[in-house]
């Protein structure tokens, strides 16, 4: 632990605009490398948006990620948590999709996370649009279902889009819970709202035991006590945590392609994932940040700051 | 009720990117078509910005409304209310102003309202700026005055400007109230702001006995709590609804020509619009929505989800 | 011919800005409208990008192009062309894609032109990514291949992308030539530029006798000269032109996934299409129009000067 | 002459991005100010945009044109000119306009200019949209008519819009050879395209007298002999140039309301204002930069850059 | 008091978009006017971001501050005081910076200021990067040291930057303290957040009794109590306010270099201020506005609304 | 040669949107790499921009123009050079400023650039600002003065600025024939325009010998003479290249600090690349890209074109 080869560059000693982009400007470690078997946590960008039924962008986020994670520095402020120092931290650079084959690219990604997983690695995955959970969690809850702790404003449980199509970024957690990956009863969803179609998704959680918990419940209940019920709800075993910046107010992250109004602010954005402390969390994504939406990179500054407490409570 | 005609297109039959933009992909229904007198609520738009006295832009308000409100799905998530099957609802198209005459415009709007009211249709505007109010209320209080509840961080009732200009987008509601559209004893005002050029409009609310919540007492007493007051006010009588977008936080709703600083954010937007509940409303609008200054359309899409609230409380 | 009922609606009537928007303010006549067997051309949007292989979008573009098209109006300055009284000119809305499978995408859009082409109508098509033309080309040239005037920075001749996915819109000409919709010998591209992955799609090219015209002889021989040559290759027979946007340079044409400097000005963008006059045109489209990379409308506007540009040469 | 009051700030003195931003940093002279009477050319801005008919936004013209206008240095590259030595050059401010009332407007414009004008004083105009050119020629021809030379892509020679409108920007130049500013026969147009809603402007021009050149033309000749031409038509008497930014190719200029692809280029937008050299200029303007559509500044740059090719054309 | 001749130019005369901008469209009084001596609060622009050590912009933010100021009216809605006519206020325009030198910099802005204190003149600072307060507080602090209440993300109290950089905008705090500017038991900073380098700069705060709230206490108290102990802190002695814009969440100012998410929000923004009633307020200053990081402008308008608060609580 | 190690990742195995950005998608080998001994031609980023007199920014140039040159392929359309297998060629990093301190900076890149030319790597540069250029050629003329062929709006001859200050990026050339790195009398600065301080750059030049091409004798005699006459200036020996992005007009190239209307096109800044072939280049640079004044990454896709069409000439 505490590896110098691991720790990212420093902003005194080479200025943050500078050098090649890598995630938290940690090293550049692809399956291959010398060092990927000592890597504890991984981060993965999946530049892929072939699920996504509405506005497309989503590939271009790791890019953007990236390119914004170079601002974020060594330390949390309050915990004092050094994460870099805590877990060999690596960027394990981005799985190749195939833009025009969703079940090509789905089999792609999942190969890709064996080989993460099987040498030990936490994947911390930078998206690509939602549906890039599925494949992941393929990968990650090979030994059984796991638990969830899903952020968004949408429960991306529907059955199908579009006569039938049952691979969009609206149906990951259906085909999840179906295929086994994750154990209804120990799934949570919170942040939900918008206009809905119907009410199939909400019918199906409810019949499956999926607590989903609404915006108004939130902003009633606060992101603390949401989050103690959370952790209730995941108990101790092996959780996933899925982070779509949907869930976060447009304001504050407009770069995405189905944005709903009446969302948290970034604070709670960052309090819900502080809340995830003691968590065994096996895995985690940050995804739909969608670059063309915002070109501005403020999106993906809050989903890299994210990705940072994501990295303080795993470590 | 529940008519086939009168349902959107929905996003799992043709994408939500797809198609001639009418609001919420409501059948455009204009004066003229022989579906006209079956419909119960009519959404218009008022593509007009002559009353504004600082940055112009929301005659092009309506098309980007149109557009970003394919966005806009079928069921509200909490409540479960479909307005589409519980009302008959269209797009009636838009007025069509004369840029270059205030006078000519104010008379095209009221007479195209008292068509749509002659027909037994509630209107539900889109502007143009916050004049588009007063030629609206022309037709709509044509019985007698009405109840108010206006949500602005601007009071719109100062006397003139401008060496004497009577019609002006800070006016509308002093010419309503002197016209006796208006009862000032059921008007409440709600998020006023922002720096004054004295105070003559609050004189003015005062000694009409217009009720004024600014925006510290909202802050301080919570959107609940005075929406509350805002229905005692109106009563069981025939109300007004009268939304103008720079009630909301610039940071929510960047896009309009005359933003004020430290409003609500958008969930807050949302929940006054749910506190109407219960008010008789004969008419309402959101106005001021100005895409010049907000090309991405988040603004519109904000102002377009408020009046699906509104919709889901006409229900 | 010169039916009112197909006049678009006058700026002088109603503002430019006012209106839900169709294709350059014309009715819209959808497939079953009783005027469907009138129209002579119609405008037709394909809302589809699944066959972008690098920065999505196009699925955004008729959507902006209807916006941007109530701009036009109704004369050509120079020739006087009236092309609304010439032809009876509608909007025939929109294909209805899926977008998460290329192949029904394609079926759909084929069996729409089929019911295009069986009325005797000729088909202006605003896309969309390349891919669009090959659906499209298999309802045209449904009695034997077609003539073809390409305009592009790429040759989209290519055989397969990643792995051998064979449709793109790296390949649709390729597979056109293939599927014998073209007849190579009647082809001529315009504007090829660009960096290239390699020789193949010239070498298929120069085998199959398709003339390309780069955009270093373009620059040399000037516009007029080029389109010379263009109407001698076509000939008298029945021909197909096809318009992606990136033949223009991109500061004038921003708005496009696959951008390559050095091409043509706007002036010279309106000039070949200029020089179509006398081809016998079956069927036109302009592709690759992507919003989310200029949200101003300023590439869409040029797409619409383009495609009126078409209506007079058609007429 | 070469009086150091009017010298305008030294970038070398004074960093170009600081300070209060007049016009090219030249002095502050307002009416009443005691160098009033000793200003060569007075720059005026008009920010006023009533006489839109489409898209509005000039009434910031002004204000983005001055803070532009300090990145203009003293001295001309080519013909070593340095106007601010050459005369006396001042900013006199902006014209208050009464955004609500057109003729009030244009009657506070002219009184403004025969403020001007009776001081000797030549006016250079900021815009506002076009038909800020007529109240100005209403002070300025005040002797007689003048010949003009007319940069746009519109002739805004229209008899009226909207059931009689006689004043918005398409018409002044219709009014000003009514009201005897203009000598017909001494008028040239330049860059006139885009489509048309009918021939009534050429038929009027036709009428007249009034030389109509296209861009067809233009770009045809090019710019030095459609110069040699223009400067014939004007001849030795006084003469007003009035350059509508919209002359210019959008890639170039897209901060303007009513823009129409295929214009010349940047360049060639500054050789037709070399090309006035000997022409007696009474007075000028640069109109129509809309700020809303171009936030970078970029129009109003290539405006400034126009009006100091004016005064070396002027000195 | 009350003097005519200092009250800015009402929008009811000349509308909010015209004229050349000053700060809140007061009079510009520079060194040297006659009326300089009457000045009881400068409002001072310092164009500079040589401290920058990531995004540079700052030296922009005067000029796009004056702008936007021009919204600003002559009333506080709530208090109803108008700082305009309780004290004399003038724009005493910009410090001219030398950009390549830093030290030079300090020296020219240190000397400005001092003839400001020396006039009797309290200072209101437009930067400007966060380096600038260092020189102010070497003119404004000349008769010994202060209390300062710093609003800010970040506490700027590191020792050094790059190899011993001692003048950069992370440090002027540390500096200001061993030149003995600043009381440190006299400080407070509030709004801390963000990742860290390391605690080096909370150190140094410890040991100097320099008291931090970070953004969690800020969130759970809330702004009033907040403000409560910041007046405490301070007591009745001689105070300097700086205002990093920084402080506030970037969904509302998006308009600078160094953004931390998970800040207040634009109420708690203006709230904070208002909790400076009753502080003997020295000088102050809005620093860190980029505008090459917002060209709408938003930031720049919050930022100029914070600066009129300040003035009400200096009234 | 043509040893795959070196060869770029092809947008067919991993899409172009895909993996941390190197320049070109080449093979990071910096200084120590163990392969870089066999690099011929190294691509290296200075993020620095502390010379920028006017509006900073080039500091961000080379991380957006990493994230364009992803775009780039293999292969030149017309000439078919293959550069990445006819050189070696390998992103070798960025130089690490002191963004503080000048001095320091120049330093820290004469001898990063004395370890490549060491090597006996040829180095293709993306700025940084003009400045940059001293500090390369103090290490690639160690050999003795070279020939400069200059593409840029400015002669960047200046003097010094501000009081003395001698390194700015208006001084570079000046500097380095002053610092016998550049011999005067084989010296040609193309593209020349805009407003002038005054002509003490000018005089310098006439006075050493160096020829000035400016913009109107550019346009005048065409791409083709101008580069005939520069290759004749520099003749066979050691020449250096130097490419400010303002030399391209800024509708094609709008993110730089100092843009001057009137400039070449996107075709013609390709042209005068293509010019240099047979010209014994011995290291180049394009420079003065601003990520912020162009997010939409356009400008950086140019200079990155012009880039790899240095790489093709000297290949």
């Amino acid at each position: 632990m505490n590896d110098p080869f691991f720790h990212p560059v420093s902003g005194f000693e080479l200025p943050r605009f500078a050098g090649v982009p890598t995630f938290m400007r940690l090293p550049l470690v692809q399956p291959g490398h010398d060092r990927f078997g000592d890597v504890d946590v991984g981060l993965i960008g999946v530049p892929w948006d072939s699920g996504t039924t509405n506005r497309p962008g989503p590939r271009h986020g790791p890019r953007q990620m990236r390119d914004a994670s170079t601002m974020i520095r060594a330390q949390h402020l309050l915990s004092g948590v050094r994460p870099f120092e805590a877990m060999n931290c690596a960027d394990l650079g981005d799985v190749g999709p195939n833009p025009a084959d969703i079940r090509d690219s789905m089999d792609r990604i999942t190969a890709f996370y064996r080989q993460v997983v099987g040498a030990g690695i936490r994947p911390l995955t930078a998206g690509g649009d939602h549906l890039t959970t599925l494949p992941v969690l393929r990968a990650v809850a090979a030994d059984g279902p796991l638990g969830l702790i899903h952020f968004d404003s949408h429960t991306d449980l529907y059955h199908s889009y579009f006569n039938g199509q049952m691979y969009t970024h609206g149906t990951p957690f259906r085909r999840a819970v179906e295929e086994g990956l994750l154990d209804p009863r120990r799934m949570v969803q919170i942040g939900i709202r918008g206009t809905q179609y119907d009410g199939e998704d909400l019918d199906f959680a409810k019949a499956e035991g999926i607590r989903v918990i609404t915006i108004d419940e939130f902003h009633a209940r606060g992101p603390e006590d949401v989050m103690t019920e959370a952790r209730e709800i995941v108990g101790a075993a092996p959780t996933y945590v899925s982070y779509d910046i949907d869930f976060v107010d447009p304001a504050f992250a407009p770069g995405t392609g189905t944005p709903e109004v009446g969302g948290p602010n970034s604070y709670q954005a960052l309090q819900v994932v502080r809340g995830l402390k003691g968590v065994q969390i096996v895995g985690a994504d940050v995804v739909e940040v969608s670059p063309p939406f915002d070109q501005s990179g403020a999106t993906a500054y809050l989903a890299v700051s994210i990705m940072f407490e994501m990295l303080c409570v795993m470590a």
